[in-house]
């Protein structure tokens, strides 16, 4: 089927969706749960063939790693699925309500976005988390995962189509661009007619080239330098356990600590305390505001061009001092905050003026920039971190999936 | 100022505006209003200057009307800016707060979008009209008017500069690209590392280039063929009144009445008593389900391929009988039903399954397509009407100049 083609099918299914029943919705990702573990045999054994194929193309490790699937993942992704399930279908319910002078009755009532394109790269698991997610809001999606997982996709597709008609829902609910081609994504991303949002869900470059090539909305998202600053006020026995869960908690992910501010009011007892509590795990690069204070770790190095405006994902922190919280702030707007950022203060002045003036998708104070997550915002569900600031900012749930239409009821009244 | 260099400076005074106060920004807009009445012999006279260039370039007279100031019409905008004044300013409210079980005080802040770029055409009052909403709501923008309001426009910019001047505002707040050059504007849509936010404010083709070139999210709206469905249980005498109403009480407007769709029940004894209501004003556009019904009128001709996809912007109506609801919805769902879409009826049944199934911004039952408009909606203010699902949807306010921001409160807290 061409891209026009799946286009329209997905638009009419979406007319279905809309008004299908939440039952019937969670019929479908019941099934989908149900069969993904009947079907375990069978999804393994294409994925055997994936991880066979990506070892003979010279994939790393940690890739493959990514592409694997074993029960226990499986088992993972369908509870994932069922707990989709238990979350409040968003569709439906009324944002606002008003009873205007004139007598008309005004609400925004929340409905599907219409129909989802989402581009990914190597994990399966995205295939199944983001149909699922699509299918509880009465999106239908078209999905184009990575060649790297073409057989597990296949049968993660399977299953899905299975559900949709066991719950006879349309099967262009959710389609699969299979033929490899690059020029189809492009095809996708002009699809404005049919296709209302693109999620990208992969690195840097393929959320550029969407911005740069979408005629569609894109969301973007997942990038950005995270700083803690440690204010002069700060509690610094404290702020060392939160300095050290941003950084070492997990640091392949996005919101893990890059750089960390210290205020030199403070930075000779705070930084050699730090440097005495990560130097086994981590590497230190620092600036020459810093350095006198960093030179006793196992490893050090001088910071150069560039290091500020990178987002390690690894064991690496950057460290500056600074004079004080205008001088952070500063920092930060010049080195690309915009993700998550924390300080450390007990100063309620402080405190604000950083809330205020840090312009990114989750600011904290006294908390690790670690929680910005779907789940721990209790959202229930995460479908993406936007660092855009349209539609949806931070981690996106099911409502971020949902736009709304006014609706007006009136007794037969003209506008005067 | 070449363009990066205009959006560094508005990003720049984006931050300062953040955090101005809702009275230094009022100030500024009261100052603006006055300024716009104590100016008014110097602004008046530039748009002599346009409307006498205007004429020599043989522009219609419709067009110069559009570009035409006067006392009376400047007075207008300054009342305007002033009730933006009165406006709430919904900067850093929040939008629902919650404590998670961590302990973690966890909400969502109101904030500014930051840098908003502005392309729009003949009417020199969007210039002082979306200075002002920008300005109340704490972004900074980028005007690019059309050439044949150019020295007006620099007027209007003067009065705004001043204002921004005495309210200690930075200039940048809101800055104007003068050079007529196309290109500066195919260079303001690609500015993604400083504008946030495009509004075309203009024609279909505007629109369509911004989609096109755009790498910053573009509000896309305005068009979309408005519908009116008279339901076999409606009122007729009262849904006459309605469908007059949305014909003929501003035709030019994008919320008029396109196409007219009458249940086959009632098209006998409803649409001769429309036809003599309306064949004074109203050309009749009759498919063959309706011509029968239509011939009696004294403006009338067959429809052709295309005329049920055009917005007519004047007195002409299509009109076409159906069987029932379901065909009155996939007619919609066919010709691009987007905008504002109605249904006259008193069963409560079709009322639902309209709303739920007509994909448009504004549905409304039984009430005049008229309505969709912020003033209507009691929003205050109307920045653009989206047709688009991504952010804001129908008429925007000054809510959908914002964005939020997670604002994360904790007692050092780390995640576990």
């Amino acid at each position: 089927m061409d891209l026009i083609n799946m286009g329209k099918a997905a638009k009419q299914a979406a007319f279905a969706l809309a008004t299908a029943s939440t039952q019937q919705k969670n019929l479908a990702l019941a099934i989908i749960a149900d069969e993904l573990q009947a079907n375990s045999e069978q999804i393994l054994a294409a994925n055997s063939k994936d991880i066979e194929l990506g070892r003979e193309a010279g994939l790393s490790e940690a890739l493959l790693d990514r592409l694997l699937l074993n029960t226990e993942r499986l088992n993972a992704i369908a509870s994932d699925v069922r707990n989709v399930i238990s979350l409040n279908d968003p569709v439906g319910s009324e944002i606002d309500h008003k009873v205007l002078e004139n007598g008309m009755s005004l609400a925004r009532r929340r409905v599907p976005l219409g129909v989802v394109g989402v581009i990914y790269e190597a994990r399966p698991n995205v295939t199944i988390d983001i149909a699922a997610l699509c299918l509880k809001t009465g999106n239908a999606s078209i999905l184009r995962g990575g060649k790297e997982t073409f057989y597990s996709n296949m049968e993660l597709v399977n299953v899905i189509q299975t559900a949709l008609a066991k719950a006879k829902l349309p099967a262009a609910c959710v389609q699969y661009i299979e033929k490899p081609d690059r020029e189809l994504v492009s095809q996708l991303l002009t699809l404005d007619q049919y296709v209302d949002m693109i999620i990208p869900r992969g690195g840097a470059g393929l959320h550029k080239m969407c911005k740069e090539n979408s005629t569609i909305p894109v969301i973007i998202g997942g990038f950005g330098i995270s700083h803690i600053f440690v204010d002069q006020s700060a509690d610094l026995v404290k702020s060392l356990d939160v300095v050290d869960n941003a950084k070492t908690q997990r640091p392949s992910a996005c919101n893990a600590l890059d750089s960390l501010l210290v205020h030199r009011q403070v930075a000779e007892q705070f930084l050699p305390q730090l440097v005495a509590r990560l130097q086994d795990r981590v590497t230190f690069v620092a600036d020459s505001s810093a350095q006198a204070l960093i030179t006793g770790a196992k490893q050090w190095r001088e910071a150069q061009v560039g290091d500020f405006d990178t987002e390690w994902l690894s064991y690496t922190l950057g460290v500056k001092v600074v004079e004080d919280l205008d001088q952070a702030i500063e920092h930060m707007r010049v080195h690309n905050a915009s993700h998550s950022d924390a300080i450390m203060t007990n100063d309620l002045n402080s405190a604000e003026r950083f809330i205020n003036s840090v312009d990114s998708a989750a600011v904290y104070v006294n908390a690790s920039t670690r929680f910005t997550d779907g789940a721990q915002f209790g959202l229930g569900a995460e479908v993406a971190v936007s660092t855009q600031k349209l539609h949806a900012r931070g981690p996106m749930g099911l409502e971020e999936l949902t736009s709304y239409k006014w609706v007006g009821k009136a007794d037969y009244l003209s506008r005067s």
